[in-house]
């Protein structure tokens, strides 16, 4: 079987909006078997647009679109769709009567968006207005809406029948490392494809974190080619389901009944975002200082002022205290700190950009350290989140593998 | 002139990484007057990658691709562009010396990462080791890396070379609305296409945030149309350049000298980490005490264990508590609170998921209310997203337009 996913919309060829449901298809079909083949965004354009669906219902078997479903003048998906299963839009009844309980008889768009192409099979959107469909033809089309929140709840729906219509043909094992380089993993994976000629190996650098790819035809085959990567590289493992840190970290001291707290300055918060995007954080997360002037380091942390004059805001001495204090406020289990340049301004000679001060606290010692910044992560927001990255996964070695922070 | 986009990696296809730089690429060139015709997603692997490009260089006259220029077995881009051009890679002494210079003699790739298609101009990469370059034929072909800060800081020599070889023919003039739903401004948009027929307006709703785009030949009839539909919303209006309304706030606090603190509790430090995204941030933004336990918002904030137990952490009390907290350790001229119930636990009969608390205090006046959530904003992080862009998104009405909070 072929696939292909077609992001409709102009806003995602212009660039105001980031196209995050391609990837979030893509991630959602591989572990069922179903790898993605090809993904195209297409313009709210009627001639470009009706070309770009027919040119992937020539070359695929199955065809995702996404986009263009609303009851506004640029939304063309439903009518070309119709247009090229050679068919009419008709008024669904059911849609119709589940659009009034959910928005009242006087929704304004009601008669537009109860309207689907003849001989579709409806894709209920319990969320929004409109609703998504299948429809069969040279291609089976899966039409779902562009609004992200919409699309992914109605995502099943399209799994399952895949499932049903398709047996599989593709395995995918990932595995996620830590605090590596592409260069450090690489040159195993390559001897390993070498020794395996039915099974390929992807990689893919993220800012502290290393996704690794076994793929092929035999699951119990990737499954142990995975096993060898992660024996090799054991220290750095933190799971074989996201490539979240937080997530991996979430689990271990939730599982331990273990608390943390944070003090932030250069991370901005971003510590604490990335932990309480989380549902449950609150079982372990019991906050985070954000104290981005130095005043609120001294009310809020209890920082000293000698100590702020004698070394500034960017110094292990601050992080210290402010390590310290997150912990006494709070009451926490572990502690973390952060207080750096992210730049672009406000470097020195004896501070440049990237200089990040941190410092980890368990409940008998406390670590403290520079963040190694290393290649590409100069610009401000590489800096905030390689930090926090850095400091997660430096928690994490700590409390998994006994790796001492900062060594 | 017809432009394309081709994204290359496995890690896009497969959703491990989102595609922000198609987007990125999409939005710097647009306000050149460069509209991107497609954008096409494809994977590491030769006869599809190499297919894919030729198909491009058939329908554009140019070609944006990224990724796949790195060291590792999986990345094969240069060599099926050198192919596709009938061409060679050669050494190029210039990037050599610039890798040696930056990276040591020692670099394990650098015999590879100085290889260039023979005939190219390359295109420097300051940050990393892959270079890009520039190759003409049926159709000029930009070749840039995939890591994000590499591709935007090369892209401006994309840019420089359209603009030297091409005049503009499209204009988009943007206009950025917070607080109103697409169905309350399209159809006004909708009046001034019919009024107007060589002009385009596209909509992009976004949690808060609406995004309008006046499109046309004309550079100065699109800016009077916008101005037009300015007036109309005029106190939703709040920039002509960024989709984010941070930004604006930020402007307006920076030009008035004022300051803003915070005290999360649901929102868990997304508040301060969308301020502190942007640099110079520390000019207003004195901090947040992301209080996720009780005991944290009773330590740092000072809120009154008898108001926790009485009407529990979500609620109007707590959050009056929890804004003038977070003013009276910052010394803040304004600041705001929230506490609620993001999801998906937690939620009870009477403060079901989405009930959210928040309050925003100025030197005069303290408002507080409810998050107004609707349509499909009903997951934690939409929940979160919408209250941290209703909170700023109030701030600055009341601070430009004088309109009250909660209104």
């Amino acid at each position: 079987m072929t696939l292909e996913i077609l992001s409709i919309g102009n806003e995602l060829l212009s660039g105001h909006t980031i196209n995050s449901n391609a990837a979030v298809i893509g991630q959602a079909l591989l572990p069922h078997g179903f790898p993605v083949d090809k993904v195209t965004l297409l313009p709210d354009e009627k001639a470009l647009l009706k070309k770009g669906i027919e040119e992937a219902m020539e070359r695929a078997s199955f065809v995702i679109a996404t986009g263009g479903l609303g009851p506004t003048g640029d939304d063309l998906t439903r009518d070309i769709i119709a247009e090229i299963f050679n068919t009419s839009l008709v008024r669904d009844e059911t849609v119709a009567a589940d659009l009034i309980e959910r928005f009242g008889k006087n929704l304004p768009t009601l008669d537009d968006q109860a309207m689907v192409p003849k001989g579709a099979t409806v894709i209920p959107n319990p969320l929004g207005t409109a609703p998504g469909f299948i429809l069969e033809g040279k291609a089976t089309v899966f039409v779902l809406p562009g609004v992200p929140a919409q699309m992914e709840v109605m995502l099943p729906t399209v799994i399952a029948h895949l499932e049903k219509h398709h047996t599989k043909s593709h395995y995918v094992a990932p595995l996620y490392l830590c605090l590596l380089s592409e260069q450090q993993v690489d040159p195993y994976l390559r001897t390993l494809e070498k020794e395996h000629p039915d099974i390929t190996m992807g990689i893919c650098p993220s800012y502290g974190v290393l996704s690794v790819y076994v793929q092929g035809k035999d699951p119990q085959k990737i499954a142990a080619i995975r096993d060898l990567v992660a024996e090799k590289f054991k220290t750095h493992v933190f799971s074989i389901e996201s490539k979240q840190i937080e997530k991996a970290l979430h689990q271990w001291l939730v599982k331990s009944k273990k608390t943390l707290a944070a003090a932030e300055s250069c991370t901005g918060g971003e510590l604490a975002t990335r932990l309480t995007k989380h549902p449950g954080s609150s079982d372990y997360f019991l906050g985070s200082i954000v104290s981005y002037s130095n005043h609120l380091k001294e009310t809020a942390l209890g920082v000293s002022e000698k100590t702020l004059q004698a070394h500034g805001a960017v110094s292990e001495e601050v992080v210290l205290e402010m390590v310290a204090g997150a912990k006494k406020l709070s009451g926490a289990d572990f502690a973390m700190a952060t207080s750096g340049i992210a730049g672009p301004d406000g470097g020195t000679a004896n501070k440049p950009v990237g200089t990040v001060w941190t410092a980890i606290s368990t409940p008998d010692k406390t670590f403290s350290g520079l963040i190694p910044l290393k290649g590409s992560i100069r610009t401000r927001p590489l800096i905030i989140r390689y930090t926090v990255t850095y400091l997660l996964a430096s928690l994490y070695r700590y409390l998994v593998y006994n790796v001492e922070p900062y060594a």
